[in-house]
Formats: C-alpha cells, sequence, structure tokens
C-alpha cells in the first residue's frame, strides 16, 4: 500500500472540529449545546442576495472569468471605493472564498521554506494553508492583558530572518476581536518597508468594528506595492457557504503570477458571483443594524464573562470573536468536560480551546475563544452554564485576585 | 518591491488562454469566431439542477461539512452503484471542482520533489497543480498514429524512478479522446502494485463514451488502496461553474489526510451541492440523449476533418475532444495565424494547439485539439473555415500521403 506524504501527515487537523463527536454524543443524551465555538453566523443571509441566485435566468452554468465576472469584479471597485481604496477591476480576483486568497497569496510570494510572521494568537487554518505552501508560519505572541495589541516593533525585528516574506494580519482579528489602530498599521508599514516584506491583510470582518474607525491596510501610503488583501463575503453577509473571496493588491507582478494559479483551477464559483454582486448594492444601513446587533451580542457575553469570579476577558473591538482567560487547569480538557461531563438544566456550551490559535506551546491554555454568533438570550444562557460550569470543574484553580480577595 | 516567489514563476500560464486576446481582436473586426478550443459544453445546463438551486428555501447560506453534505454525499453512493462502484459516503470527499481533487490528490499522496508519470498529451493544468504542490510531471508519450492509446508498460517501467509515487490517467481522456480499455487499466493494476504506485484517475467525462464501455479505476479488484478517483460536475452535466467535484478513495489514510485539507479551506460551495444532488435524480436516460448528440458531433468533425487533405484525425472513443494533426509548420503560429489574419467569409475558427499538452518540447507542433461543444452546424462551418484556412495557410507544409499521391 503506497503510503501518504510528509505534507498529508503534517497538515494540522481543524483544532476547531476536533470536538465535535463529544457535541454530538451530547446532543444524543438530550444535552442543549450553545455553539460559542465557531465563526458560522446566524444572522440571515440578506434576502436580496439570496434572490439574486433563485431568480437568475441563465441556462448553461458556465465557467466564469478565471478572475471572477467582470460584472461583478467592476461591481467590488464601487464597494472598495466606500473605504478610500481605489482600484480598478483588474487589480481584483475573486477567489473561492477568502481561504483561496490566502493560499494563492502564499504560492505566489512566497517559496517553500521562506516564512511569514504573524501576531499569535492567529486563525489557525493559517498553518493548513502554510503547510500546503511549504512556507513556515512564525509567531509574535500578543497577550490578553494588552487585549492582544500588536506586539511592539521590536519583537517583530528579533522575529524577521532572511526567510522572512512577509508579515500577515487580521483586522479586525479572528480569534482575538483586536482591531488594529492606523498607528499600529503604520508600524507595519516601517516594518515592511525597511525589510522589504509584503503585507498580507486579512479583512474578512471589516464591517464589524465597535471601537473605531476600520483601517485597511490597501490605504497605507508607500505600501502599494507590498499590500495584499484578502477578503471574503462570508462574515460580511452571512454567506459562508457561497465560498466567494477575493484577492486584491496594486502589484501588478503579484497579480500576473496569481492569475495563473486562478486559471489552472478555472474559475471561482458561478452562482455566489451573483449572490455577491447583489449584496453590493444592498442598502448602505445594512451593516448598521447587523454591526448594532454584534455590538450588543458582544456588550452581554464580555460584561458576563467579566462578572463570573476568575475570568477576565478583554472588551474587542471588532469581528464577532472574544478570548477569554478562564480559572481552569487546561482548555482542552476543559471544553471537552463541557460536553461530556457536565450539563445545566440540560444545557451546555461548546467553546474552542485558545491554545489552537498560538503555535508557541503552553499558550493559551488557560484560554478560549468565544464567536458571539448566537442570539442575546441564547448568550445568556451560555453564560449562565459557563459560570455554573466553572463552579464545579475538576480542573478549576485559583487566580491571583482571588488569592488577593481572600487575603484581605 | 518584495519579489514574487520561484513558484510564480514557474506557474505555467493557461496554454489555452493565450490565444484569447487574438479571439476578442477578431471578433472586434466582425469575424466570426467558432471556438472549438476549450471544453465549455454549450449543452444546456439540466432544468432541474438549476431549478433545485432556484426552488431552495434556506435563509443562512452556511458552510456545509468540509467533505460535503452528507445528503449529497449519500446520493453520490447510489450514482457511483450505477457503475458497480461500490461505496460509502464516507469514501467520498465533496471538492471545489474536479481541480481541487486533483490538488488535493497531489498534495496528500506526494511529497516536493516526488513524481506522477502521465501518458501525454495530457490535460495541461495538471502542470499547475503540480507546480503549486512542488511535485514533477513525468510524461510517457503516446501517439497519433495508434489513436493515442496507453504507451507500452516497458515505457511505464522505464521512466519509473524512486521518486515516483503515482501513474495519472483521464479516462476517457481530455484532450485526445482516447478510451481506455479494461486490458489497459490492467496493465496500470499491475505497474501500480509492482511498484506500489497510486493510481490517479480522472473520469469527468465517464458518460460520454462511444466505443466501448467505461471501465472505472475504482473498479481494478486488488487495488482498492491504490485507486484515487478525480471526479466533476462540471462536464456530465454542463456545470461547470457549480465548481463541484470529489474525491473518492477506498484509501481511509488518504481520506484523513485529505480531510485535514478539506477543514482548512471550511467546504465547498454550497449551491451547487444541492445542483449536483438534483442532478443523481435526472432520469436515466438523460445521458442517452446527451451521449447521442456529442457522438454525432464527433462523427460529422472526424469525417470532415479526415476528408481535408494533409490531415489526420483518429476517432476518439469518449469525452468531447479530437486531436488532429495537420499539413502545418507550427500549431502556435497557426492558431493564431487562424484569428489574427485569416476569415472565409467573415468566419474563422479558434483551436488549441497541441504543444500546451505535450511536457516533451517540439512535441504536438502539428497537433491541435477540437473540443465538439458546438452544435453540428456550427461544426460544419467551422471545418469548411479550417480547411479554406488550409488551402491559403503560408506555413503549409507537403505531408507523405501528398507526395505519394503526387508520385503516383
Amino acid at each position: 500500500m503506497p503510503t501518504i506524504s510528509k505534507r498529508g501527515e503534517q497538515m494540522p487537523p481543524s483544532p476547531i472540529r476536533k470536538l465535535v463527536p463529544y457535541a454530538e454524543a451530547a446532543k444524543k443524551k438530550g444535552t442543549k449545546v450553545y455553539h460559542l465555538n465557531i465563526g458560522q453566523p446566524d444572522i440571515e443571509t440578506p434576502k436580496p442576495v439570496l434572490d439574486a441566485v433563485r431568480h437568475s435566468d441563465f441556462t448553461v452554468l458556465e465557467y466564469s472569468h478565471s478572475a471572477g465576472n467582470e460584472s461583478y469584479r467592476r461591481k467590488l471597485v464601487t464597494y472598495y471605493e466606500r473605504f478610500g481604496i481605489k482600484l480598478n477591476h483588474q487589480q481584483i480576483i475573486v477567489t473561492t472564498g477568502g481561504s483561496e486568497a490566502i493560499l494563492f497569496a502564499f504560492m505566489a510570494c512566497l517559496d517553500a521554506g521562506d516564512e511569514v510572521l504573524v501576531p499569535e494568537p492567529f486563525y489557525a487554518n493559517y498553518n493548513g494553508f502554510a503547510v500546503e505552501a511549504g512556507i513556515h508560519v512564525r509567531t509574535i505572541t500578543s497577550n490578553i492583558e494588552s487585549g492582544f495589541a500588536l506586539p511592539a516593533m521590536e519583537a517583530f525585528e528579533k522575529a524577521i530572518t532572511p526567510r522572512t516574506k512577509a508579515i500577515m494580519i487580521c483586522n479586525p482579528n479572528n480569534p482575538t476581536g483586536y482591531l488594529y489602530s492606523k498607528e499600529e498599521l503604520s508600524v507595519l508599514k516601517a516594518l515592511c518597508l525597511k525589510h522589504n516584506l509584503y503585507l498580507f491583510s486579512d479583512e474578512a470582518y471589516r464591517e464589524f468594528c465597535y471601537t473605531g474607525e476600520h483601517f485597511s491596510a490597501m490605504n497605507l501610503e508607500g505600501l502599494e506595492e507590498h499590500v495584499i488583501l484578502m477578503d471574503t463575503i462570508s462574515k460580511r453577509y452571512s454567506a459562508c457557504g457561497g465560498r466567494i473571496g477575493a484577492l486584491v493588491t496594486k502589484n501588478q507582478t503579484v497579480l500576473d503570477a496569481v492569475m495563473k494559479f486562478a486559471q489552472a483551477r478555472l474559475s471561482p464559483p458561478s452562482f455566489a458571483q451573483i449572490a455577491g454582486e447583489a449584496a453590493v448594492d444592498l442598502p448602505l444601513d445594512y451593516f448598521d443594524k447587523i454591526k448594532a446587533e454584534y455590538q450588543s451580542r458582544r456588550d452581554v457575553l464580555v460584561k458576563m464573562l467579566n462578572d463570573i469570579p476568575g475570568v477576565f476577558c478583554p472588551n474587542p473591538g471588532g469581528a464577532f470573536y472574544a478570548i477569554a482567560r478562564l480559572p481552569i487547569d487546561n482548555a482542552d480538557r476543559f471544553c471537552q468536560w463541557l460536553l461530556e461531563s457536565f450539563s445545566y438544566e440540560q444545557q451546555t456550551v461548546m467553546l474552542a480551546p485558545a491554545t489552537g490559535f498560538y503555535a508557541t506551546k503552553g499558550l493559551g491554555a488557560d484560554e478560549v475563544r468565544l464567536a458571539y454568533v448566537l442570539n442575546k438570550e441564547d448568550i445568556r444562557k451560555a453564560m449562565i452554564c459557563l459560570s455554573k460550569a466553572l463552579e464545579v470543574y475538576p480542573g478549576r484553580i485559583v487566580v491571583k485576585e482571588e488569592v488577593l480577595e481572600k487575603g484581605h
């Protein structure tokens, strides 16, 4: 029997999905599971977006242009204009989800053995795409005390090697919810210019910012040839299953290279390009409502988390994720225990252990990621479950502030 | 400015699409261009397949399971049963087009520097996926005189090195239309068992066989752990834009590895999975009509080609492609000249130079690939154009049989 590749062995399994069998078992026992573990929004896909597909009247489901339908790319030009990003449609390559934009950027810009620097914790699938491209993700640790702000410039400088070809951020961030400021982006700009690096900017959650305005890497003046934007309609319009994203850059050499990768796989999906095109025509106040909804969920979640003894959760500035520090011995064990051994009024909660978002061993062992993709009532119930769970979890530890309280 | 990767440089541009600007220029001059250059069928996508999407009534366009919707995979089990291929739904991973199935197989089974053996001429995008995976396509030449039958076992034996990990075929073949026999597959089985190789079988055109029954590599007894099937709904149901394919194998280790690649990119497109599921429910005589249509087109095309002095076209057994040898100096020059400098009654024809389907330099220089994806009337007109073109093409050469005729 032939063996699989080393790459196939090294490919990391999804850290988020490994708890799925325990959740399924809990449901079989009749336990209601609140899913705060994955970034699948519960918000309805806007009706005009789905209707555009349902009312389409073509007779042959043809390949589109490898870069995506020109009509859609021209529409995206007007979308980006709203953020002061001036493009022509040939600077946009429509991809199969944001995932493919990431893979194309890795493939077109880095060779096997090259390195991309990413602040950790980070979106775990970057690891998978790195293995596929044969490159290395090197991390600079951000920490929960600062709310996961950008690490200091010196930390990046120390991590840069002759193989470093790019810095990558997700802004606002998955998994931390941190919203990078214009000043932080300027630090990255200085680093990229000094060391001749690409800046990969994953801006999937651009519209969901609560503590300030989003500043896109595409608007960094003088860095036009360095910046590659990875984008997607997945979270923006609750259209994850469409698998439509985009790679955007002003660097013509990169565009030419990426087009060859795009041609090899022929075209991005046709149905969801129709959906994506209709989405750009949604009334501009569409995001006001969605953003207000996410923001009020965040407020409930973060307050209830911080009200639980021993729990600390910084207030995330964007996206729909938060990372909380819990008074526990081991996040993987705790999250499994929640599904396997705990229930409160026949309910429990599914969380993502933060260990899966760190590359540095040992980090994230007392942290979990929570995606606030449930309505507020469910979030409240889920937080009550979590609170009750922490009262009885056998691996509960006593944290410093509690010791201090007891000392007084 | 940072440089792109060597991989980005090495990535081959699409050999089929490089003539597109010349076609566009011809059309601007008012010339009608008959497109025989690409495998985009003109046949309508079956209405029930499109209607399944158009009548869908979900409210959130969610991620599907990374392996594809379970309901679709279970439906595919019944589809494969029709060909005597017995599977369970967990042996099927739904992919984003057949393209992704190929890339996943390359990534999961081969490491950088490993080799896959492919009879040439072959589907050019295998090259692109090979560059992405860092592997090498090594070719064994098949020839037009034998109708592109499988090269002799000895030719494979000679080409196998310690780095060879797989043999890959497309059956029936793109670009040659050749339908491999059960006996030829048995030769490949013997080779794979002897040298412990995977057999990658791209069966995108399974239903379109005219000279015999299709024999799937999945039905090679005793080779279950070696065979990986790459499949797609694109050509079968004229659904190229759906981007739905499948990787199918009974090798559990490969399935486990491929699942990790599938999880990294989250899920295949949701809309077209609905289309694919509906397609399995089409009446079984659907293919009778489509097959009869393609077969009658093939008959017109091949006869008219062989009636042109100096042209030779073997009768393809399947798919909707034929390769013809033309009395020309250089296929790339000729195909460009057809668009740039020729027209007959304000019409011309666009062909794919066969050079793009060979890895061995110099081969295919007097061959073109023709995709019979136009109706018979258009094929007739296109063949008249081609005939007229060959009368006046400045690079026309005199071939042996013509010399013989003149000698008599």
